[in-house]
């Protein structure tokens, strides 16, 4: 019966897309990332677009949809490696890594992915359905880029959908200039705002970047090559995108050049607000006129050590506010009366409520935007990838305080949290930027449907590509052009210097001989 | 009775501002700028804010509106003298100019506006009601950078609505990189695909840009320093600004770096499609399957040398379509009978005509973008100014065919004419650049008016300041930091260097010290 079923879903979305729509093939990176890309999805899915996911039959979060189709395919690991590679990218944030242990870490993660890939890759039925589809686009999350090579397989136009790359790789795969001086490299911690010492680090990180980025993506650069039967590099691949929706905004990262397919779509998780079940609206109005505290390190940490977990307990006790923790690990003994120890709460809801007083949170680019859509001020644990970033972005904006996961004490949670709640600058600051981040011509969702769909209907946009990807780095850099000046410079001064000398030297002769001819007839 | 009309109308603006919305002080420019600032003025007006623009007593265009407030200021010049200056300025571009004349047309028409603008400063009465009116926001076209200095005296924040400025000093101001190996010069008719050649003038253009730009502005800047009692640079004035609102977008120029605080509203002034006139339509309907040609050089062109003239009428002759030529000067003896001459012409709404097959135009900003929403090849006469460029991207888009209005003979007029019409290739790229013109998510008029509302909101647009600004010349490109990291290399390799030179000489030492040791034993 779920076969037919599926072969009648199937039909009807056939149907509809050859009524309405394009057809939209999406390859979505697991994780956090999965969720705002498939409000995305299902959005298209609503306008009568036909939309195609394809996703390891072992993953975390990517599940089939109840709205549009997901394709899955084999992969040479359990559900079970999934989950406790993930788990333990969690529990490490926990310990002080040694780097071969980080090293050992990201290349398992790495090497899992690109392992899907290349199943996804050679899975010969798979690609035979996706190369008989006739997509109009693909929609991807490229950070682990196997979306890009599948684009240019099919040879289809392609929409990134992303928070960012390791190395800055989005904007110099887009052309975009970033002056180290002021624009922070990614995974720096550091601002637009750098004294000396901080823009010798941006530069030192800048000039490493293409040796990491080179390590990093070796393994799908490899694959790439092997695949496509000719040599590619990874930046090549992602300099063929049409458009890149970025999921932050400039009211959270510091203003820097962009590029004009560059689509700024931050905020575009943050929901409309729905009413709170029974049991949480009765813990938020008995909170009284103190309010609530919304805690939740997000989904990949599930155990805190316990001696961490008791100071955060501990801290937690010293505010009046009733404090919501989403935690599934094993509750701390010395967990106080005023925190609520939940497996899992409405955030946005709860963030939306005006009994909030502050958020803590480990940074992740989601959360962070839902504090900024609902203005309530965070205390940041960031744990690993680009939340370090995110904390500085907020923190730097006055809206937050960042604490360090490793080192911070009790008394440095309780006092970070007390300065958020009851120092109204950070309320002050954040509601500034809710104001500005919620003053928009466009919400977020539609501008970024508007762009999937562009890029669907005119299969690309090529008038966004600047010719700079045509020069190569010496053109580009004008640097013939100034040899060639500079060569006709020193040519002229040349020839002007000796014909100088040259009438200089017969006017001294001439002047010379005439003086003594003189000198001869005197005598 | 037009006092108490005004003090009525005054009255109901005041109250109007108080109910629904801000107050916005308009400085624009005079000319054909001046139409599509307009429509963004009604509409803001049409939201319930208060406009009030400051135009002088003896202008082209800028006249008193039926909705928003003008004030005028007194001006030592008159209306004769302006309309001269402009007609001037038209006929120009049909003769050869000597650099002499051209400098000395330039210098006239800039000794107009810093004359008007002084004016407008020392208008005691006028400034002491701009300061008592508290203005949210200043909204401007800087082309003539009288707004940047009011702006500052009055520390209001500023909205830029504009083509474009010389010396590319908008991303200058703004801090957006623009490598001269790809992004053409204003005013140098180059297009974005450059060969070695070309590259060597933009570079040569780039270079004297700054020695332009200060001549073309040295009495506004001096105007301003006086003005503000402090000494000042037309480039910090601009830097200033909160929003630039562009009048183009990627379909018409050449993508390129750009900052967060442009706003691309290209093809704001295309309006929605009106019925023709009883007159027009008859034509138009008689035209039978050949269809129409519309052909006008704008509105400060009103006569043309009739050798011109009728070379222009001759060519217009060998094309079986009918021509709508708008021409205010003395008709030419020989014109065919398929050229229909009048004084005025529905402009977008021929060209919106179904049987609309070309369009000759002066290469405007207003009419390419007319021609462009409407999908109607062009002929280019471009006369002066951003034309010339304007031109350069039509044509390189395979849309449309320019000609020099100075060599063009009667057979390259009808050549050109012809081939628009009859090549498919023009009608197809022109109807591709109109399809991705004209998707777009929000229209251009209700983006500017968000625009205008935000920075009147939110008292600016801080958030979109890139820290940049805060950098001098040498922090911006980093030179300190590689002059140090050079020095720190340097230092380390010489004391290495050192350290193996000493370690050498004691190895040498002893070892010559032993084998002489050795030697003399061994004797």
């Amino acid at each position: 019966r779920l076969d037919l079923w599926t072969s009648v879903s199937a039909l009807v979305n056939t149907w509809r897309a050859f009524m309405y729509g394009g057809k939209l093939l999406v390859v979505p990176q697991d994780g956090s990332h999965w969720l705002s890309m498939r409000m995305v999805l299902e959005k298209l899915w609503e306008k009568g677009h036909e939309v195609v996911a394809v996703v390891p039959d072992a993953a975390l979060l990517l599940k089939s949809s109840q709205s549009f189709t997901v394709k899955t395919y084999p992969v040479p690991y359990t559900q079970e490696f999934v989950d406790e590679s993930y788990q333990k990218l969690g529990q490490n944030s926990f310990e002080t890594l040694t780097f071969s242990l980080l090293f050992r870490n990201i290349t398992e993660l790495t090497n899992m992915f690109t392992s899907a890939c290349r199943h996804l890759l050679s899975d010969k039925e798979l690609m035979k359905y996706l190369q008989d589809s006739k997509f109009d686009a693909i929609m991807m999350d490229p950070v682990l880029p196997c979306g890009p090579i599948l684009a240019e397989y099919l040879s289809l136009p392609s929409v990134y959908f992303m928070r960012g790359l390791p190395c800055t790789l989005d904007y110099k795969a887009t052309q975009s200039p970033s002056p180290v001086s002021y624009v922070p490299k990614t995974l720096s911690s550091l601002s637009d705002h750098m004294a000396f010492p901080e823009r010798v680090k941006n530069f030192l990180i800048g000039f490493s970047e293409p040796l990491l980025c080179h390590l990093f993506y070796l393994k799908f650069e490899r694959l790439a090559s092997e695949f496509l039967q000719r040599d590619v590099t990874i930046q090549e691949l992602f300099s063929q995108a049409s458009v890149w929706l970025m999921r932050y905004d400039f009211v959270f990262e510091y203003p820097r050049p962009i590029m004009p397919n560059m689509v700024y779509i931050g905020g575009i998780n943050c929901l409309q607000k729905q009413p709170l079940s029974k049991e949480f609206e009765a813990v938020v109005n008995a909170s009284g006129e103190h309010g609530i505290v919304v805690f939740s390190l997000g989904s990949m940490v599930s155990e805190i050590p316990m001696k961490k977990a008791m100071e955060i307990a501990e801290a937690l006790g010293t505010v009046p506010q009733t404090v919501f923790w989403r935690y599934t690990g094993k509750a701390p003994p010395n967990l106080p009366k005023n925190v609520k120890l939940v497996k899992w709460l409405p955030q946005n809801d709860l963030l939306a409520h005006p009994k909030t007083r502050a958020f803590i949170t480990h940074g992740g680019s989601h959360g962070v935007y839902e504090g900024i859509c609902n203005a309530v001020p965070m205390v940041l644990m960031p744990l690993f990838g680009d939340q370090m970033d995110n904390a500085k972005r907020v923190e730097s904006r006055g809206a937050g305080l960042t604490l360090n996961i490793l080192e911070m004490t009790s008394s440095d949670i309780s006092n970070a949290l007390k300065a958020v709640i009851n120092d109204k600058k950070y309320k002050e600051n954040i509601q500034r930027l809710s104001d500005l981040h919620l003053d928009r011509p466009i919400h977020p969702l539609d501008l970024a449907v508007h762009w999937v769909e562009f890029v669907m209907r005119h299969k690309g946009a090529p008038h966004l590509r600047p010719a700079a990807h045509d020069l190569n780095w010496v053109q580009y850099h004008s640097l013939d052009v100034i040899a060639f000046l500079a060569a006709v410079t020193l040519l002229s001064l040349f020839i002007s210097f000796k014909c100088c000398l040259c009438c200089c030297r017969r006017f001294c002769c001439k002047k010379g001989r005439t003086g003594k001819a003189t000198k001869a007839k005197s005598h």
